[in-house]
């Protein structure tokens, strides 16, 4: 198998913006990537994307922007796990890269989310739950949220001020972040006062509805010097993994175990550990599932990750910085995006060029994309090399 | 990059099955191919599927998939270039082999499409074109590949008589197969008479609404024997390619650019022309695509497919056996599972083992499975060891 690496990283400004398609988006960011990292054509591209039919009425997205981008008749394949899209999107295209298939590969993600309204956005995004035992009862993935939140709260004695700080310190990062749809700094009063939306979450512990893309290009590791000046990171272990997907299938409300085998996989592919790492991007799409996340990659104790969250050690001078991009909540969450916007994020950093909100020597980042309730999640390690 | 194989292979019957939801089919059609291959595990999962959220208004295909069939946490991804996801499916999981990453794989398709109506049946199948500039005009598949024919006619002096002919010889070889949906013989007749969809194509020209799934375990050939006791068939070569999305977009409304691309790739990855395939299944969605696709993989000249299949070139004894299967004409289309329906024909009768309507000495298949009218297309490229 072929080392594999990132030579190239692109996005846009993400948010609710009404005045451009899904096609628009996308091509920005895909262009991006491709002048970021220099080479002049790509060999194969994948784009990860939730549900372009449900939210635009079209499908097909590989013909349809293999076609926008100008790049007909090379291979291009849409993948899909629910929110773990884009992560979904950066595996296979190492998959690709890895197998010698292809050497240039754009991995891309995108979600054109506002064309509906918010009806039809909760419509589409509840079937990543399971329809038939889920969605018609009526559940939506903030009360799924919910119910793990109340078990976590229940069990572990986490507070509603600890659960509000996770929101508080991604939106301080997602302040110093560019593109982020929300990069307002709150406080945990402004979280514990906002809109009850399913008790115990709140209107600020919920990520919102986002337009947006962002994409990478992959490339064999040997022939990253010679094909770009940027420098080259190394994709040094990918992990997916699955797990029931509806909640009440689970032994564990808190635990995710699709989460747990990702990291594993990602960690044992690397030759790391959790304490290896420098810093994560995970999927915080409601403030809990950051917490039950970041326990089940191993960087916290079961149960410990409310306390250690207020105590600041995620914070980016923490211990283990998490989310210094702002996250789903403060950079927003184009669903099938996510994946890579987190690694534009951890590319970011580990090149020194996040400016203001720079961990100072990182050297080996994590990402931990994830779909649903946890049903799917993908994992990514990567290194300065 | 290692060798890959398949070692087994499954389905079950397909048609408008009004009482089986997508996640019955599917686990029917996935077990039928665990058990026709005899391994006791998989490590990784594909899912090709068009759209389910849609159809059947879920989403998050991988997780739910793996779910019912019991074997989470593994890695579960759907892929989807709209009716050619099931190609798709095969060439990640492929990839996935190749690259050392896993060694048993599977890789399947489904679509449940008739629990909406005929209009919701055509707007989801709609969302392959390109949505901004084909379909909110009001045109529709029928549509397209009606000037498709209409321009074949033109300039080739193509008949009515020869493109029902396609229908004819298509419905001959379903009524041979068990798990067609309409396997029933016909005549020129029958085509020429039946109900006007769009003209020249009436609704014999046209493949069927179909519920139906099916499956196929991946492996690398050197494991296969250690793995199975199935005669090991190797995937010699895989291809994939995109054409301009939009129908208007192409410089010539006959020549399907991206199936050129893709067989071109799998004809050199296998070191053979095609000259070398001894039958092929291909996409025939509508009657006139079987002609411009088996002149595009350079089986016949440009503008004589017509003449040749009216001649009965194509038949199960002629120079070149095309869709013995049936094609998606009569053993029917259910989008994202037809790329693996061809895959089960050509394993089947590499294997010998295709009854009454098996070719005889047969050592070398080949599988065209296409996007939209075109826009997306995956070969694979099947042999015995």
């Amino acid at each position: 198998m072929r080392d594999v690496a990132i030579i190239g990283i692109g996005i846009q400004k993400w948010g609710e913006l009404w005045d451009r398609s899904l096609r628009d988006l996308w091509v920005e960011a895909a262009l991006n990537a491709i002048k970021d990292s220099g080479v002049d054509h790509i060999d194969s591209m994948y784009v990860g994307c939730m549900a372009p039919g449900l939210f635009v009425g079209q499908e097909h997205l590989g013909s349809l922007l293999a076609d926008y981008l100008g790049v007909t008749p090379i291979p291009a394949t849409r993948v899909e796990s629910a929110c773990a899209s884009g992560g979904m999107a950066v595996r296979s295209a190492f998959l690709e890269v890895a197998s010698g298939v292809s050497d240039i590969v754009l991995a891309s993600g995108v979600e054109k989310m506002t064309d509906v309204d918010g009806g039809g956005a909760t419509y589409a995004l509840a079937t990543a739950a399971d329809a038939e035992y889920e969605v018609f009862q009526g559940v939506t993935f903030p009360g799924l949220y919910a119910m793990v939140a109340r078990d976590y709260m229940h069990r572990y004695g986490l507070t509603r001020e600890q659960l509000a700080q996770v929101a508080v310190k991604n939106h301080d990062n997602g302040s110093l972040n560019p593109h982020a749809q929300y990069p307002m700094k709150i406080t945990a009063e402004t979280v514990m006062n906002s809109t009850m939306i399913a008790d115990p979450l709140r209107l600020f512990d919920c990520s919102p509805i986002t337009d947006g893309a962002a994409a990478a290009i992959v490339c064999p590791l040997d022939l990253a010097k010679k094909l770009s000046k940027q420098q080259p990171i190394k994709i040094a272990g990918i992990g997916a993994g699955t797990d029931r997907i509806a909640l009440h299938d689970r032994k564990d409300l808190c635990e995710f175990r699709a989460t747990v085998k990702a990291g594993e996989a990602a960690f044992k592919m690397a030759g790391v550990g959790p304490e290896d790492i420098d810093f994560c991007e995970v999927h915080d799409c409601f403030t809990i599932a950051e917490l039950c996340v970041i326990e089940a990659l191993g960087f916290f104790e079961r149960g410990t990750a409310g306390k250690a969250t207020a105590a600041g050690e995620t914070a980016r001078d923490g211990k283990m910085p998490i989310n210094t991009s702002g996250g789903l909540k403060s950079k927003g969450h184009p669903v099938g995006a996510t994946g890579l916007g987190q690694i534009h994020e951890i590319v970011t950093q580990l090149r020194g060029a996040a400016g203001d909100r720079q961990v100072k020597g990182v050297k080996r980042g994590m990402m931990q994309n994830m779909g649903g309730s946890g049903g799917s999640t993908v994992c990514h390690i990567l290194e300065v090399v």
